[in-house]
């Protein structure tokens, strides 16, 4: 076996700062040389949808509602407060001069960081292929995600 | 040393989306051939449980009934709603065939997964062996669960 | 490539059981051996605080009240009430003989576990390298946490 190099990351999360850790992470090991993957699922579509979330049906609009946004949009894990815990980390982070999550996102397309976008996922939520920025490389299911991790040197679940 | 090909998870929460993401990533890569354990952890246990998690005494029973469930009665990470984000996604996943938590978890057990539980979090919460299902390989601690890890090709904390 | 033996533990989480599983996790993998390093971001940082987690600025001291606390009261990822859940968690814990935050921590740094503390959290955050315990061995960037990653054996995000 060759030495391992890359990482996966698997963003299950869509709070505003697991997807910023998910992003930094792989920029990071990106800007080292390391093949680099990012295994979206769950509420981690929302980082990769173009704008709302919705599905066609009615349980895709449902959860197209309670999940309306877009990457401008996620709040933090904690202290959300309908929207003030992500409004004061965005301003804290924009005084402090730290990358905002679309830039940290388009860093990472720039350093050729592999997206991957979870089919079970998107069916049960009812996304299309077509609601994801065209930067996504793929759409695959958990086999191929493993498949990934297991030829990296580091994995995340985050 | 030989190559690694196993797979470790290492299980803490009990929410809904996070459980079907180890059972997932579990039966992917034991179906890949891989040497695969879930290690349960804290809410994990929840996972494994027979019904109800009560410990005979008063915090464990107090443990219980917040806890109440079984595996099918586990809410998503987002959205519970008081089960409301549950019955959502139970329904668009039945709608869109993809398998339910009894299935995945049935699934890891014909591909041979090894399920560990953790000792110390079924002390602290007053969970016996006799709570757990009986296809539970063992009861262990957490530096059994690193040895399994550190001999993994894949490590994840769900 | 030499074998890797090390653990590399990401900490974003401030909640009781996760920083209790980070930290249960890196003193077993010291004690088997393991070159253990945990990288401390985002809320983590709670479990290395001297006191609360106030910034000087107005966002910083936002930021520090809604945090308050320091390691005895961090609070379980489910369950708060209010500091319910962290009470009966202790309560339940100390009847059970299991060890409690601090000194699981301590038996980190006894073990000679690595702390890494995360620069650009504690820039948004505006907390000060004296605002942390003085265990804490260096202050890094998200590239210096994967360089670590990638020289180990196990990687955890908790």
């Amino acid at each position: 076996m060759a030495d391992k190099n890359g990482t996966t990351i698997l963003l299950l999360s869509g709070d505003f700062d697991k997807v910023f850790a998910a992003f930094s992470l792989a920029s990071a090991a990106a800007s080292a040389g390391m093949d680099t993957t990012i295994f979206f699922t769950f509420w981690g579509l929302k980082a990769i949808q173009k704008g709302n979330l919705t599905g066609s049906g009615f349980m895709g609009r449902m959860i197209g509602l309670l999940n309306r946004g877009g990457l401008g949009r996620l709040n933090p894990s904690k202290f959300s407060f309908g929207g003030m815990g992500r409004w004061m980390f965005k301003k804290m982070m924009a005084a402090k001069g730290a990358a905002g999550l679309p830039e940290l996102r388009q860093a990472c397309i720039d350093l050729g960081v592999r997206f991957l976008a979870c089919k079970m996922s998107m069916d049960v939520m009812e996304i299309k292929r077509d609601d994801l920025i065209p930067e996504v490389d793929d759409v695959v299911g958990a086999a191929t995600a493993m498949k990934f991790a297991a030829a990296s040197a580091v994995q995340y679940f985050i």
